[in-house]
C-alpha cells in the first residue's frame, strides 16, 4: 500500500509540516500501529502536524493527492476506529499548543493533542477536573470524536454534555478550518454545527482544540464494594440514586463468571469484595464537602434495612477501582475474546441480559459470557471468550456478534454501541441497525465536508 | 393570503385531519396570531393534526401544494420563530397521545403537545420532574425545538443533555418520518441526527415526540435574596458552586434598575428583599435529603465572613421566585421595550456589561437598561426601554439591535442569542454574526429535509 502514495506527494508532505512532522520508517510506524484488545492496521505513513494550520494543510493535501488518511489521537479506541488500514495516519498527538483553564468560567480550551491523565493533572492544582473515568488516557481530540462516556456518566453526563466548543479542519475543496470553539454555556444559534463532529470517529474533519466545560473536583470520596442479590440491582442503584442524588458518581455491576476470574488472577485483591457468589456492584459518592462516607454509609444502610443487600465492603475509593480496572486487564489477557459494548433502557437491563445468556446457553453453549455493567446508564459491556473454532473463522465471529446484537437492538430496544463508537470493527452492524434515513444525512454531511472520502477508517454513509 | 391557499386544498387538508383539526375563521385563529412581549403575526389557517401520522400526511400536503406551515407548541417564544406571516400554523396542541414514565429508567416519552406545568404536575407523584424553569409553560415539542434553558441550567443542564430521543416528521418528497426515540443514555453509533433537530425552531420537521432524561424531585430546596457588591457578583458564585457543589440550582443577578422598578411595582414584594440599592442576587439550593436549609446557610455564611455579601434575606423558595418573575411582569407592561438574551463565557460578564453599559450611555443616553442574568451561565438579558422616536423605527431599533450586538459579540466572544433560538426577530442577527461555513451546512440540510422549503418561520440558510 504504501507503493500507491507517490514519492513527490510524500515529499510535499514533508515540507508542510517539517523533519519531525512526517514518519516513513517501520519502526517509526509501529506504535501507531497496534491497539488495546490485540487490535493492529498498517500504517503507509505518520503524519503528525504541529497546530490547526498545519492539520489543514495537510487536509487540503490529502483532498488534493486523494490520499486516505486516518486521524489518531491516543489510539485508546476499541473499535479500531483510528487504526490504519494501509493508509496514512493523522496523528494529533503534537497538536499541544494551547491549555487555557479559565477557572472563573470553569473552562478549558485545549489542543487535541493533550490527553486525560496529563489535563486532570494540571487541572488538579485550580480544584477543577474533566470528569471522565474510562480506565485509560485518550486524547481531548479522541474524546470529542468519540464522545467519550465511561463509568462516571451517571453523575457527569458523557463528552458530548462538557463540550461547549471545538476547532475542526475538514478535508474539503476549500481547506475550511470551523471556528466554533467560543466556550458559551449558552449559544442557540440554530444548527449546533460542533455537534456533527462529535461521536463521528473524525468523519467529518480533525477536531484541533475543544472547550470542555469543567466541574470543581469533589472535596470527599467514599467507595463500596456490595453484594446484591440479581433481582434488586436496580432497585439499590434506584435507591442510592434518591438518597445520595447527584453524589452518585458510579455503579458498577460485574457478574459472578467475572468476579471468579478475579479470585483466580488477582486472588490479593479478593479481600476488597463480599464474598458472596454472586453479582457485586462498586458504587461510589464523591461529595462537595467532606461528607461523602457519611452520605454512603447512610444510604448502604437504608438499603440493607430494606433488605437489598446481603454484604458491603467499605474502602478508600482508589483501592476499590483498582478491583474494577483489574477485570479488563484480565479480559485482555484472555484470547481470543469477544467484546459488545451494549446498552438498553435501565428499566430493562434484567430482562435483556437474562434474554442474552439464556438464547448464548442454547445456541453457544461453550461460551460463558463476563459481563461489566454501567448500570446506572443502562451500558452492558458483554465479553466473549471464543471457543478456537468460531475465532478462527470470521464470519463466525461476526455472526455471533449479530445474534447478541439482535437481541439488544430488535428485542430489548438497545444499542450495539453504547460508547465505543464506530470503527471497522462494528461497521457492519452500523449498516445492519442504523437506519437508512440517519445513514443519508450523514452521507451527505459526508459529501459537504469529505467530497472525496479520504479522511476516517470508516466514512459513515 | 389566505386567498393564497386554494379552496381544493384546504378541502384536502381538512379531510386529512377531520373537522377539529382545521381551523380557518378569524375568531379561531386570534390565539395562534398573539404571542408574549406583543408579538403577533396572521395566519391563513391553524392545523391541528392528532398524531405523528397526521403530522407527516399534514408535511406531506404543504409539500404537494408548496404551502407554508409555521410549527407552533405553547407559543411562548420570545422571537416570534413560532408565528404565522400569513402563513398556515402547524399547531402541535392536540399531539398528546403518549404520556409513558419510566420510574426506574428515569425517563419519559411523551407527545409533542404536553406542557411543561403538566407533565410536571403528573411526574410529581414518582418524585420525578423534568428541570426546566423559564417562568412560562412551553410544550414539550417546543423545548426541544428552542433547546430550551432558563434558571436551573446550573445545575441540570440545558434541554438538549436531557433529550434522549425523539420523532420527527419532515416535509420532503417522501413523508418521511424520523423514529431516533430510544430513550437510551449512551448510544454512539456515528452521527447523532436528533441534536439537528434541536434548537433549529422546527426549521427541518416537526418533533411530535420526544424522551426526556428525569430528574429525582429535590427533598428539600432553600433560597435567599443577597446584596452583592457589583466586583463580588462572580466571587460568591464560585464560592458557592465549590461549598454547595451540584445542590446549587440557581444563582440570578438583578441589576440596581432592575430592582427600583420592583419597588415602584410591587411594593408589597420589596421586604422579601435586602434593601441595598446595589445588585441582588436570588441564590437556591435543591438538595437530595433535608440538608438544604443549612447547606445554604452555611454557604451564606462564609461568603459574609470573606467580606463578599452586604446582607441576605433567606426565606421559602417559592416566595423568592415570586420576586423574580415579578421582574419580567414588569417589563411586559413596559412599552415599547428591546429585549435582548445574550451571554458571554461567565468571566467576562462583568467587563462586558460594563462595556455595553457606558457604549450606552455615550450612543443613547436616555436609555437605562435593565439587566437580569443567569450568571451561573453567562446569560445576561437585557431589557431596553425605547424611547419614542426609536420605537417607531424600525431601521432604528434594527440599529439599537445590533450596536449591542456587536459589543457583545465582536469584543467579549458572546451570542446574540444565549436561549431566546432563531426566529423573525433576529434574522438579520444570525445572517450577521453566524459564519457563512455553518449557514452553508445548515442550508444544505434545510434542501434534505425540506426542500421546497414549506417549514418554519426562518428557513436557516
Amino acid at each position: 500500500m504504501e507503493a500507491l502514495v507517490p514519492t513527490a506527494a510524500l515529499e510535499e508532505l514533508g515540507e508542510l509540516v517539517g523533519p519531525a512532522g512526517l514518519l516513513t520508517t517501520a519502526s517509526d510506524l509501529a506504535r501507531y500501529e497496534h491497539a488495546p484488545n490485540r487490535l493492529s492496521g498498517r500504517a503507509a505513513f505518520v503524519v503528525r502536524p504541529a497546530d490547526t494550520a498545519e492539520v489543514a494543510a495537510v487536509l487540503d493535501w490529502a483532498h488534493r493527492h486523494r490520499i486516505r488518511l486516518v486521524p489518531q489521537g491516543a489510539n485508546s479506541g476499541l473499535v479500531a476506529a483510528a487504526l490504519p488500514d494501509g493508509t496514512g495516519v493523522l496523528s494529533t498527538e503534537r497538536l499541544r499548543g494551547r491549555f487555557d483553564v479559565d477557572v472563573t468560567g470553569r473552562t478549558l480550551v485545549v489542543s487535541a493533542g493533550w490527553n486525560l491523565d496529563e489535563i486532570n493533572e494540571r487541572l488538579a492544582a485550580d480544584g477543577l477536573h474533566l470528569p471522565v473515568e474510562v480506565g485509560s488516557s485518550p486524547s481531548a481530540g479522541g474524546m470529542v470524536s468519540t464522545n467519550t462516556a465511561g463509568s462516571h456518566l451517571i453523575k457527569y453526563g458523557d463528552v458530548r454534555s462538557r463540550v461547549l466548543g471545538l476547532r475542526a479542519a475538514v478535508p474539503d475543496s476549500a481547506g475550511t478550518v470551523l471556528d466554533l470553539l467560543r466556550p458559551l454555556r449558552k449559544r442557540n444559534e440554530g444548527l449546533d454545527l460542533k455537534q456533527v463532529f462529535i461521536g463521528t470517529a473524525g468523519a467529518y474533519g480533525v477536531v484541533t482544540e475543544a472547550a470542555f466545560e469543567l466541574a470543581p473536583l469533589p472535596a470527599s470520596r467514599a467507595a463500596a464494594w456490595l453484594a446484591v442479590p440479581e433481582q434488586h440491582l436496580l432497585d439499590v442503584l434506584t435507591d442510592l440514586e434518591s438518597r445520595c442524588g447527584p453524589a452518585l458518581s458510579a455503579y458498577e455491576v460485574v457478574s459472578p463468571t467475572a468476579v471468579r476470574l478475579l479470585a483466580d488472577h488477582f486472588p490479593q485483591l479478593t479481600h476488597r469484595v463480599p464474598d458472596s457468589g454472586g453479582f457485586l456492584v462498586l458504587v461510589e459518592v464523591a461529595a462537595a464537602d467532606d461528607q461523602a462516607d457519611d452520605l454512603l454509609t447512610s444510604g448502604l444502610e437504608a438499603a440493607t434495612d430494606r433488605g437489598l443487600l446481603t454484604d458491603a465492603r467499605v474502602g478508600p475509593a482508589h483501592h476499590m477501582w483498582e478491583v474494577r480496572h483489574a477485570i479488563p486487564e484480565i479480559t485482555e489477557r484472555m484470547d481470543p475474546v469477544l467484546s459488545l459494548d451494549l446498552a438498553v433502557p435501565r428499566s430493562c437491563i434484567a430482562a435483556c441480559r437474562a434474554d442474552v445468556v439464556a438464547q448464548l446457553a442454547l445456541a453457544y453453549p461453550h461460551i460463558e459470557p463476563i459481563e461489566l455493567g454501567h448500570y446506572g446508564d443502562g451500558g452492558i459491556h458483554l465479553i466473549l471468550p471464543l471457543p478456537e473454532d468460531i475465532a478462527a473463522d470470521r464470519d463466525a465471529v461476526n455472526a455471533l456478534r449479530m445474534f447478541v446484537y439482535d437481541i439488544v437492538v430488535h428485542r430489548h430496544g438497545g444499542t450495539f454501541s453504547a460508547e465505543h463508537g464506530i470503527g471497522p470493527k462494528n461497521y457492519d452492524a452500523y449498516l445492519r441497525y442504523v437506519p437508512e434515513q440517519v445513514r443519508m444525512v450523514a452521507g451527505a454531511l459526508k459529501s459537504h465536508f469529505d467530497p472525496r472520502d479520504v479522511l476516517g477508517s470508516v466514512s459513515l454513509r
